[in-house]
């Protein structure tokens, strides 16, 4: 991933380094396993550890690689260099991808690990603000059309109820990669045994694939890549909707501006909402990572090598990226201007067309008449307002047909926004369970997930 | 999905007549709901039910959608024109994603159903012959290149064992989308109460959306559909493998080949693995239509309508081609003719090049030789025997660095087949647990997938 | 593709009537060209043609398939049914792939020519709007912010360019398939010969595949369905727009909305861009499919069957999605509801910051000002402006450092919306030449395309 | 892109120091358009150009770019600081995206022409290899089964003719991408003129933007990314062809395998197709790219800057990769191992099942027996050899039903393989016409594209 999507974080989790102190760590385990088999001399791990641990050179396997062309030959051969003689017991009976896979697992489960942590982080600024504002009255809409009333803090709550979902598929997810696999060209354990791979992948924490090919089946990375575009469309879906609140005639919430920030080399006046859009294109680039990463499953018998250089780039790239995303998310939300008198004015623009509906059911269940009658009158009324005729308040009013159903209360209860909204508390509670602590909630979330 | 593909099960499951009983018991489970509240005079469910239930014409529905443009609106409307009166009172207070989500959620939950119980079938099948051919030994393959032994009952378990990780998402994933929701115009029950939703949803066997906009969020769908082409892929890893084995120079095993089948309609020696190729065509459609619900999950505010025309489409052709896929590939298993004594063959043609990884670590092993040392001079002779110096066995045993170190009972070892596949009851009782039955088989693996 | 989206004309085209006349179309041209060349008698064709032109039953060809398992001899078997002695003579030294890909290009190249008319028709309605609303002043937005003036008619016009750049693509790629194939089992003319091929595809409209496989290459289909995608994408560009505009705080226009239509079950208020979000949703029905197409081109050897299954739904749901696109949003284009009041309005409601750059430039121009230093004072009364603490004109006009090198008349310049609007017709001049009919016009993109 | 899959011209092309560079020579060549008219003074790009070509800070700009958190206003900041005085009159009613797209369009249309002369090279050592084996016989394969003869050459030449097409895809769309734009910030030229945009762009070699918005529309940066994943994909057809030849089974060619270069860390004898297979995923990384691409086209408004962080990933990512492929492509095609011999053998291993359809063909022509007929006669035999009852040829001479009408001669011809490859000199006339110029043959090629 470029630099400026990437922090240090990942930039280190993903480095040439990290990744052959990971294969050491790998070949290292096994062998100990096999110590305690009797079919490498004891004390062989602990002293390559000593002379090699941290004292590996990417830039020296890189060298010794132009030649072998295999990166894991030209890393043992570098072991070998760095931690003389006991170094020749190494990767015994191992094929390469043993070592590759099994160190694929740590690094992705590992990955997998933080940006769980980043989702809760961004679940916590959501839960903040959506019981800042959950009583804050906003119009709903759907399809960009004014509806009936909302809160922003629901908008908020049901953000964080969807990253839950994509909370919960990720950490299943991750669960799928933690398998590694130390059984031989061809998973047959031809020269070891189940018994060494059981013992080296628990010290590691990690399962066995339990019928492995020469490598760890991609099914399990490929759930791993569409988890993630989940957390991207659950940080999109974020971005778009303040997107839209930030829109010139909308207004109801914009992004913090930092000192200093410049929205346009032209226009000094404009605040755009570019983290919002920037994250809404990250999402894109999520997609097509999952995309690639469904193409990547199908192998040719006991395996193929096409797979990795897709991975060398999309692993990387997909958990940058998501790392990336779900900081800035995470800043956006925190810092987020909320409008509560630009919703109310937004609210209160239509005249209270939001209360057709509950006009309508009014004139149904009130004035017993049939529901094609009642939504005809409404309409008739809604379409008169809209045409600037009058307040619609007015139009229903001064309707014969209403006024034969309905007094003047009926039609104020049908357009008071708290009778809209009593039903809040009842969703909160649902989403944030009074009593329940983040853990706990994360169970939950995992089971209707 | 176009006949060819659909199964006459998923044609009826999604065609107008079932899509609008479905409606009707959505409508009919609200409706009860509110009577035990009392906001609808008893009985009037009852009373619908009575005169519409199998009577809806999807025709006179689709007349009626020409004017209203509304195919919500047109239902009701007729409903009414066939249950008269009591039909009035339905739909109160319901908004149309009320009736759509809930009765798509019966719909795909069912059609999930289906679909898990098409995935046992496939791996009943190969677990069948997974069991046949436990010690059937042949050559395994990296890289299209001969590497070590195996036997085709592992291969058939591998299958199995992914089958039974894209069964645990598919499964999870019919959970997630086993969701309704009966909240209103924005999620806020205005009209309603989440009291009515619950018991509604319960009667129809379904959980309600914690925090509904207009619609159930759509990122459950997502995972529906990205879960069916992880069944899509495990089905085009059977078919790419029976592909290969059925290439002439390899024929390790051919597709069954029906009387009266015609190959080719030039070439009249012809057999073909089209039910293979067939597949794996169908895996790509999949992939595409989970691509597509990765794009429909983001909507404007409470809601815009534009993952529906998507949705129309991608849900029956998705699932269609996914029931129709695990018919055939169930059927192809079934009938795969298996060749084992070209198994052997092929395993036998490279004059055991197989053994060099055994050959090479005896050296190391017992002959106390560095890998690097013990590599080159099997390389040596390897390639000698792969220009055709003569067998590799032979090789090996003249060569005077081998000579020095082994003997001619540590070559034989080194060669020997059984030996090589000393694991594999090992494997197959991970994949196939003694003792235990198909479902908690089933239970098993969807803790690991 | 499902009925809802189908138009007749498509239904019909893809039809298995349609299809199986084509085939026979493609066997009489070869025929044809077979005894020209004396290798069939003369008369073979036109005997075969009387005898079954219009004839052919696909139910009947649907039975025999279920025994033959393969399409092309049972169409055959079919036809010597319904011809009799000289049907014999058909087929003679082709491979089905020969009948099957010439009869595609043709109904590809069909298909694609039928879109041509439909993206010419939208066109239309585009250029139509476009001059209508020429000079029709809006605000113009970025990030959703509003920016500077532009028109009405300018968006059309961009629509209409890039319409005409997607049309482009799609005139090449039809001509890329419009590509037939008379070679034989494997592209070498085994049992005929190029003069025969040459002869036959001429009499059919289409060029011959230079160097075949056994089929025509695939890459030509992607790109035709690469090109659909991009027709989507011009079409989703329109819908996008609409819904943007037709927003409730927009109204700048919206969706005629026919007499008895209904915009919501719940609310009789609502007036919904149904129309243009269904559009947004089949574009990315249309991306999928492109994403399809590019898995389907690379094959096994001199070919594969695994194309085949997502052509047979790919290639018919494309391009009747995309057919039904097009008309739907020339009716959506032709029937839009533009607000030129509303736009003024919008465009005004910021009291001017549009002008925010003009002044700026006035600065720095006339006051010979640095950038930084007339961006600062500029944006301080922008800002100022967003605070609500006057207009931006005054606030400009009581500001001392603008004072100091700006009179009024500078000011009231900058806020002139026309003079913003001074080159409209130098870009319509672009996209509209005058005196260039349409399809000159359709050239002129082609090279910029 | 990683470092792995990058050459060092593609490095430095996408390097910050290059954009920096590519953003001042747009800036200076607007300049030099207003000096022309007057409205800058004369020598204000001569004398910033003096002191600031070559002389930009990447670092010093990220560092400005923190604060302002806007990336043109940090560059021309610093362009400022390095050439003083005259740099304030640079980016004069310029919006960002005037300097953002134009340069864009260069260093695209830039990466497009190298990628050009990739293919280039590629294509010429693919028809070396073609002429070099025009008439090496091999067994042409349908389905993976044996077909009918076909020569090596031929399949050169059909990877040539495939990415012929892809380079006019490529050619074209790079001319497509071959626009900038300096209209302001939405396209209306607010704060300039037609005329100076047309006279920078046409210092800078590239065309303007018909009708802009505040960018260059992005469906030509999608064409562009497709046009990448065509050429992908023509890669890929050698590398999935080269797989199949070299394996084990197979082996008709491999890969050339460098002194020192290790197949395997286990099994010393393997030598692996891996730059195939390393191909192979490299282009489906390609298609994701084109995916993500055909997302980033639909903008709100004016504009919006979703796209803007995809591009940023994709368009170093896609051109690097696809720069990659080519270079290794065309190695791994000139070092092709070619083994003729085993060809041959293979063509042979049936005992001449391919002539099947010859001798169906004479049955038919010379025995004038109907076609379904002699379809069955050759089946019965061809399966018969195919249970190994004896050789296809003996079979047929032994049948008395092909005794009836056919002499030996006649067998003889039908199993003779230069009389199957007599057409072979044709084809290749159409790929490489004699006298042509590799240039004439692109303008063929992009005819028929």
């Amino acid at each position: 991933m470029i630099e400026r999507y990437t922090r240090a974080e990942l930039a280190e989790h993903w480095s040439d380094k990290r990744r052959f102190e990971t294969w050491l760590a790998v070949e290292l385990a096994a062998c100990e396993a096999m110590e305690s088999e009797g079919s490498v001399p004891a004390g062989t791990a602990e002293a390559v550890r000593a002379r090699a641990a941290g004292q590996l050179s990417p830039e020296r396997i890189a060298e010794i690689e132009a030649t072998t062309r295999h990166d894991v030959i030209a890393f043992l051969t570098h072991v070998e260099e760095v931690a003389g003689e006991p170094a020749r017991w190494l990767h015994l009976g191992l094929t390469s991808s043993d070592v590759l896979d099994t160190s694929l697992a740590l690094l992705c489960a590992d990955a997998g690990s933080r940006l769980c942590a980043g989702v809760d982080a961004l679940r916590g600024a959501l839960a903040d603000r959506a019981k800042e504002h959950r009583h804050t009255p906003m119009i709903g809409r759907s399809h960009g059309i004014h509806a009936e009333p909302t809160t922003a803090g629901l908008v908020f709550a049901r953000w964080y109820a969807e990253l839950g979902r994509a909370r919960a598929r990720l950490s299943r997810a991750t669960e799928g990669v933690r398998v590694g696999k130390i059984a031989g060209a061809v998973g047959t354990y031809a020269s070891m045994s189940p018994a060494i791979e059981a013992r080296a992948l628990a010290a590691l924490g990690l399962s066995p694939e339990p019928c492995a090919s020469q490598v760890v089946a991609r099914d399990r990375h490929a759930e791993f890549l569409t988890a993630l575009s989940a957390v991207g469309n659950a940080v999109e879906q974020i971005a778009v909707g303040v997107r839209h609140w930030q829109r010139t005639e909308v207004g109801e919430a914009e992004e913090g501006f930092s000192a200093g920030q410049k929205g346009s080399s032209a226009m000094p006046h404009k605040k755009n909402p570019i983290l919002s859009e920037n994250l809404t294109g990250l999402s894109r680039l999520l997609r097509s990572y999952a995309g690639a990463a469904l193409e990547n499953v199908v192998l040719w018998h006991e395996r193929d090598i096409s797979h990795s250089s897709v991975e060398r780039v999309i692993l990387p790239d997909a958990t940058t990226a998501a790392d990336f995303m779900l900081a800035r998310a995470a800043g956006l939300v925190r810092n987020l201007v909320i409008n509560p008198a630009r919703m109310r004015d937004n609210l209160e623009r239509t005249g209270g067309l939001y209360a057709s509906e509950a006009v309508m059911l009014t004139l149904v269940r009130r004035g017993e008449l049939p529901r094609q009658r009642a939504y005809e009158i409404v309409q008739r009324c809604a379409l008169a307002a809209h045409r600037g005729e009058g307040a619609f308040f007015d139009l229903l009013a001064g309707d014969p047909d209403v006024k034969a159903h309905l007094d003047k209360a009926d039609l104020e209860r049908a357009f008071d926004t708290e009778h809209h909204l009593r039903h809040v508390d009842v969703i909160f509670e649902r989403v944030f369970p009074s009593g329940s602590a983040g853990a706990a909630d994360g169970e939950r979330e995992s089971k209707d997930g």
